[in-house]
């Protein structure tokens, strides 16, 4: 019998079927690109064909947008919105608009094309997620900024048009829809149970096993009770934490330790499946600030892993009903025990 | 400059890319496949391919499950939902479950494999729409179900696995959680203004003009402000109606009418793209009863059609957060103005 389940903190229904359910061998493997190193701007030694860098971790001695770097951020070379302007925010009529004032920064990774994030040592991983909070912590200085999405396309299925490492950020004057129902369902509990329905959560799925996928000191790595995707993966801070960039730099590595795992087990169970990672955190503190506010307590940041190895129909987008082939305990249970 | 713009049903913001927008010579047209005949479930002659026949427009002298049909509608061979047994709602700790109980049927448009909905005649499409409200309206005789989801795959980009032209129909326990949001933001609206938000949005497309596809006397088809994917059209009936399944045989006409057009002119501009269709309705009665209720006031049925031009990244699903580098207005321009 297919299940329905309710996803705890924005209420969706996922079916959930459960008699033939999807093995990691059902999903066909895609292809991971080389870029052409003539062509590709992310690469060492053509740091011309990018934006100027805003921010890198490099040799000391280096020069910014030349070579020996680890970590390079630069602008999008077609950002969906622009740095400079004003908001002007406007009605029209019954519609409300407002000029798409944001940053959208991409964070190269690595300057080796063929090294994948999870391939990388956990020290370098942490640069990455350095890199992440110095940017995020950097731009919500900027007060027309309400929001810094950080998210990782990986093959071209899952939204990337370059195949050299690399995540994006985005910065927006909007809280994102999805983020915003995740702050409501957090809060509404919180105002109900006086407990944080994260904390419940990695309390529930640490207690009973089955959809756990990895665990360290710092974070707790799972396939959440409604799962939308097959193999999708939750990684949620053991501390109670509503801002990313408010990470402590022991978390960091924990974290670069967690991302790698999953990463890797994920690469081998699946074939290296091109994937999205999505980081939730909390809107900029003036977004909610006010004596009622309870985001310290009720919310806390987690990073979203969704591997992309079926097709996105349009009906699951225009309805928000979703159908996963995999259950969550099956697909836990394959990534524990894949060795990495 | 790109625009932000809000969807004042449900308050999502959407980036509208406005500079350089895609033209519909810019978007690749995908093949369509034309079903193998032997193999074809769906065809005049293969009806011992499907599960028994739940409903058929067929000729008078014909009998079930043999050819000399028009419209055919057969249970789901891979069924997403289970159509016997009970619901047993249950906790789980935290979470939410229920069993999966539902219908899933598919909606044969036509017995010729290689005819679109849109190149039969207008009567042959009303044919199809009576269908939809015939097995809805049966459908909620049942009351384990809440929803009656109806919608078309067309491509297999946009989900569709057979080639021979149908619809599908999954009824569930639950409302999917779009709808719901629909459902509350036009609750909102009405208990504030005191009007349907759908009647002041047609007021306002009908004023502005910039994003009509086309009218008439029963329907308007447009290109909504805060369209998330390029060349999105909705459709909505200028009468006031909760309920899909409470539309009248002139309506039915109309809407096949309205319905038509707008598919030719997305094929003829888009060069026959895939695309999904979504019937946006009011859930079964018994599920917002009350003295309270105004959802016959507040809700409108609507079709939402969203061609599958661009890939659907995890990103946006996973965010909320749409990217549309194509501007409605602009879409709807084309539309308007192509002949068909």
């Amino acid at each position: 019998m297919p299940e329905l389940r309710k996803d705890p903190v924005v209420g969706r229904w996922v079916i959930v079927a459960t008699e033939r359910g999807k093995r990691p061998s059902d999903f066909a493997p895609q292809p991971i690109e080389t870029p052409d190193p003539a062509k590709n701007p992310f690469a060492e030694g053509n740091e011309h064909m990018t934006p100027p860098e805003i921010f890198a971790f490099r040799d000391p001695k280096s020069k910014p947008n030349g070579p020996n770097w680890q970590v390079r951020v630069v602008p999008n070379k077609f950002p969906a919105l622009r740095i400079e302007g004003d908001i002007d925010k406007e009605g029209q009529g019954i519609y409300d608009k407002m000029n798409g004032i944001g940053a959208h920064e991409v964070i190269i990774e690595t300057p080796n094309p063929n090294l994948q994030l999870e391939q990388q040592p956990v020290d370098a991983i942490g640069r990455v997620i350095e890199t992440y909070k110095i940017r995020m912590t950097d731009l919500l200085r900027d007060s027309r900024f309400r929001y810094i999405l950080v998210f990782k396309n990986f093959g071209r299925q899952a939204g990337a048009t370059i195949g050299h490492p690399h995540s994006q950020l985005i910065a927006t004057p909007v809280t994102p829809k999805r983020l915003k129902e995740k702050l409501v369902g957090a809060m509404e509990y919180y105002a109900y149970k006086d407990r944080s329905i994260f904390e419940d959560i990695l309390k529930q799925e640490i207690k009973e096993g089955s959809r756990l996928v990895y665990e360290n000191a710092g974070f707790v790595a799972y396939c959440p009770f409604a799962s939308r995707f097959p193999f999708e993966v939750t990684l949620t801070p053991r501390r109670q934490a509503a801002y990313f960039q408010d990470i402590h730099p022991d978390e960091i590595l924990l974290l670069a330790d967690a991302l790698k795992v999953t990463l890797q087990k994920l690469a081998k169970a699946l074939n290296q499946p091109q994937y999205n990672f999505i980081v939730n955190t909390a809107p900029a503190r003036y977004a909610h600030h006010g004596f009622w506010s309870t985001i310290d307590q009720d919310f806390r940041w987690h990073i979203e892993i969704l591997p992309r190895l079926m097709l996105i129909a349009g009906f699951e987008v225009g309805t928000g009903f979703y159908i996963n082939p995999t259950t969550p305990e099956e697909a836990a249970k394959y990534l524990r025990e894949i060795p990495v």
